[in-house]
């Protein structure tokens, strides 16, 4: 159950109004990697969860955290945008180079469709879409995807942070970095303790029967390039990570088998047939004349 | 450049059809860590690398090798399907609740739209998107997400294992767990190598000025919902695993700020007004009046 | 700012599990009109609203608790799942007609890829998405979709009350109808209040100048189908509700214009061509030398 | 059956071409609440009505009408992209700053794709989909949904109103707000009418059977956020709009209950496990090998 | 302007109720190649069309009926709904296999959305979109997608014929059969006679000078998989279909080019780098104060 | 099985960055007929071919060269984006109208998602989809989809050719023209060959029995608008182009049949009713009592 506050975890305020950057913003509010997947991510992950208990309970606490997150950039979006110039015609940019330079910036639908407001969509307008969050019940699996969404997006809001000048906006984004920080370093730890604890182990789902695996090709390194400088990484050579295989490297596959042949399904598919003759053809129809009613 | 051999890296032939079993196999082809991700990941990956060598290298080593899982895949549904039950009506169901049982588990596009043919779908038949893929040009980040990536698609097809007891096809899920465990591995063993080179650390991306972060923010555990577990996690106290910080714990957020006033964009966007009276609608048809040609 | 607290509003535990109606209440969660939709409907209507008061609190005063209501879907879906059968071939079906019967209504992702759990998807496995959402920045439309979401979702918790005997399912269901209709009732008294108190009115947007609309057209039914029992309903004569002009009745169009003459591009984007002859096509020519660099 | 002259309800020429237009317009032909929307919402609300007469008859009399207006939508679009520029290469931009900002307006697609032509998309290029529309059966529900499209609509057409001076333009936009002014009175008469004459009535549906129904939630306001003036407002105290109950308020929920434990779903599915202990794993993996063949 | 009338082309009414093959049916009302996509697909063509007469007039012609069809097939589907069994849970599928053959083959959604309604969406449940269409502004490449469009129609009705022995039913595929065949010769006549006439040639676009093309790789096959055999089709030897050139047969490209070296972006980008370090990364973080505000 | 050479078939660097450029090229790598979509739509018609010998040793050889294409297309994005602005606020655009002009034409997320790469995006930012491909087991229905996208694409190059004056990507678009006038040829000829050799024919599916369409309607031109001048082209008149029948011209349909009754589907279904009145609710009342448990 959730329950909300009309405050907010940080300033979320620009100094002045900036339609183009409020396009930009979007990204991290709507986007694969943005505040919606890590609060969607979060909970589906939390209501899958089948130990009660302390991982539980991180994913609880830190899920309801980032719909606040979601929430203060929509309200920063919705000031980025309170002043977006509504001229917007192709005469109005060419009367004014500087309106139309700012124009082409700007996410036309925040002002036809919100009326100048956020949306929950990335920065080029693709709608936020339930196939962004990973959520499979296997904790060392979905703790390194959500790793890898804290990664992304630390990464997004650096990148942003250097887009803009306006001291409210780099304000906020300071803000999300230190929390991205965070939750990198959290489900790193989480991640660890996990395996520490034995829950869960390399590879991932480690309680799968080895025995049911084709060992032999658990550890080589299959080079089907022809760049010959991966020989020299720790991945071509050595203990693996999962203590459980020494690597190999090997110039393209150990051996091949040959492909089976085409597939021949039911003519009444009507797929172009390897024996087109006559004689052929008149089976097919008489089959189906058979199975007619 | 790529070139094709009518070769696989492993047998793919079911010993019986069963097209129940092909829609499901489609997730692992054609679904959001199904090796059409898997290989298109690498590929961008590789065309956006920075950096010549072995991690390139790798990155192209490997990316070849997918597309050609993602052909043993689609060669494997294809058999599955040959022999697929074209009767498909309520009545055909209602005949032979066998036929019924089975019909319902297909996937009805593959009867219809491929003739029995595999398709760029999930097992549900969502289409695949470009939006699954993650090609940052950060290595760190993108290890990371290739490590999830191979840990989800090991999950599925060690879930996909105990849907079947067909033993061609165990025999290629045998094999792909195998490759699965390999590149689990060697991603990882790749973002260790990246730090241990000092190309990237954590957090990422490193190289952001952390003078720009608000660092007060950057290791706290903020608990936003009432279990208190998590306190006892290796991420509420101790040493970060970036080395940087001392994670401390902490039950909601340490402060918070009010909400800024509602936003009150350009009237002729006819939002709905904080102060509708007549005065001020008056106000509005003549700045309107105004801006008319 | 959200707060989590480990409870429920109400009870969400099925009596027995029921994999097959997992997937159909899917609908209500992650479909056009589930709970995730008027969750985010909500909470980006408040974050984009400009009145602050009692319109403003009522968007976050009933969107957290939808985000609530988000959760005991999603908890509820995993407990229906938590037997779901893992034998999911051809084989085992024709073996089992009624596995077979089940295994055909499941969503196969549910297992597969949330490993019997929750997903923000709807019943037949297409993902959420932003689109499902309105929230235009104008109150009276906006609560007008939220009336009309409150309906569609009322609606189809009724049908599924009659697709489950389940008690605890059904109990969860009577709950979420109660709900639905104290939202319907709520978003047209809303609606309602905005309009006396002269915030917004019909037609929408109000503030619209009325000089600049067609206003000969606008009270016209116009009859493109050939049936005659429309010119019998209110909305053919009379006062129209906005009680701003009288409703007449017309057999099609009052009048029509010629359609203007097809475009003719620049020949650089090579459309075909009205005059396709060898003169036309040397003066594009021509022009394309000029223009090369 | 459908039938089509090469006449338009009302003129559709621009006084000049206007790229950067074209691709707002984009909006009310192909988005969310376009013009494509309505035309297929009220078509599959005619095909799928259950009665026969006066409500089936206004669907199919309006529903064509509205795929005239997708037609002349796309007419307009297609001239006001006439004489878009095809020079769209950075170094033309920084040439010309004028052009410059003109491209930056356009849709891309425009030009690339469809040769300076209309297309099914919105305003930022997502394709139209058959999930914008709403067809449930219940004629209550859909028309409250025909009433908030059509005022989505009209809000949209107001708003690009301010955004062209182009007098051709204009005259189109003011006849679609003319029209929708009809259409929003219309559906709204329509819902009305529906009431009076006892086909349907609030709460929807309201033919299932209210003692299914959790009645002692259906009027509350469960106030889920801190602010506290949604208690002034006429959901909160006072008849319901339905006419069967009294609104009551009340500070968040009357009350809770406990989550249910966590779920434990087969072990197959590689979950990770509440009590992952030796034994436990070996149990499953006995169970796992006598499932085996 | 489009007129409907209450009449239909052809009977469209099942001998009796089937939900199973109502779901398949979808495939070619709202599927890749169903019938929204070919009326839109041609409505799109025609309102883009730059030349008045006879093609123009084709587009339009057809494509109203094609709404028609749109029509008769979600009528179809609606009665083939009628009696659609409203109790799906697993427990009914257990009880009663028969029952559950039928419902694993149903989309639920034509239930708990639509009411036993049709909706525009595939056999699988993916909404129609935009993208499905192709309307380039070029007639020569349109009508070749045109008649794929109506072969791929054709092909999908053909194997659903065999799907049912429903006589109302095949009733309707017959006549839609003969319409397909209709118009994949309409198509083909239409796209020789604007090359016969010389609107449009091959290579299409057939006006782009030919000297701005690579013209020594045109006639080329290049042959990047290990068959042997393609070199004996006509594609590998002889005059080319467009009479400007002369097939010849290669294994594999005739020459080759190294890859340009990796690109290396703005570092505040923050993507892995060349050389990462301590020297660099210094010169990063000077750039990068100098830049701030 | 795919190898990967780290070269490429041809040039792919540009003279100089042009961030603009990239995103329009983006719409030939990841668009509905970019590289992509026919490196993919080879593959799978490969896969699911029913031939050995040259068709397939066609599809396997030229769809391995199109993932060449893929990865072409990608580094010379890669490229374009090197010096790409990172600067895009609102203030940095009017501060340098130049740089304005440039902005509004980039792709955002190019920057932000990417670090200045490519992405499997088109050039409006929708990710590539697997709906765009084509697959059917019928190869003359498959090759003539393969006509039109080499057509499309085509065309598509040839109209980014004239938005570009760089030398470098004019000479790789120069030999992508040169490649799609390959292969567009080559699937005429094959398409050809293929009813040459009896393997298929008109109209597609040939093997479908023609007893079973109703031929009376095979032929015949029906005007469904009011154009008359399609009265006039080869396909209103004449020998049809499979040979046959005779095409004849008609003022609309010959004859049509009045629409069904609307379907009165299960009332616990809730949709509106036909019969609305108090003993007809009755009924489905008691109905639904008994149903009850």
């Amino acid at each position: 159950m959730f329950f909300h506050t009309q405050e907010m975890q940080f300033t979320a305020s620009p100094s002045q109004p900036d339609a183009v950057f409020a396009r930009r913003l979007q990204e991290v509010l709507g986007g694969q990697y943005g505040e919606i997947t890590v609060a969607m991510q979060y909970g589906f992950q939390s209501w899958n969860c089948h130990l009660p208990g302390k991982y539980r309970d991180l994913l609880y606490g830190i899920g309801a955290e980032e719909f606040g997150h979601v929430e203060m950039l929509a309200i920063m979006i919705a000031q980025l945008l309170e002043k977006a110039p509504v001229e917007q015609s192709e005469a109005a940019a060419e009367a004014d180079p500087v309106l139309g330079a700012v124009l082409g910036g700007t996410d036309v639908q925040a002002a036809i469709v919100a009326g100048a407001g956020a949306r929950p969509v990335d920065s080029n307008g693709n709608p936020w879409q339930g196939s962004y969050i990973t959520a499979s019940g296997n904790l060392l699996a979905d703790f390194t995807a959500n790793a890898n969404a804290e990664m992304q997006g630390r990464l997004q809001v650096a990148r942003l942070y250097n887009m803009t000048d306006d001291h409210g906006v780099r304000d906020l984004l300071s803000f999300l970095l230190a929390r991205d920080t965070m939750h990198q370093n959290q489900w790193i730890a989480a991640a660890r303790e996990l395996q520490e604890e034995g829950a869960e182990d390399l590879p991932v789902p480690s309680n799968f029967p080895l025995s049911k695996e084709a060992r032999e090709h658990s550890y080589q390194y299959l080079n089907f390039s022809d760049g010959e400088e991966a020989a020299n990484g720790s991945w071509a050579s050595g203990p693996s990570p999962d203590g459980k295989g020494e690597f190999s490297y090997h110039d393209g596959p150990e051996s091949t088998v040959p492909m089976p042949p085409p597939t021949r399904p039911d003519p009444r598919l009507y797929g172009t047939d390897p024996a087109p003759n006559i004689v052929d053809k008149a089976t097919g129809m008489i089959k189906d004349a058979f199975s007619e009613k």
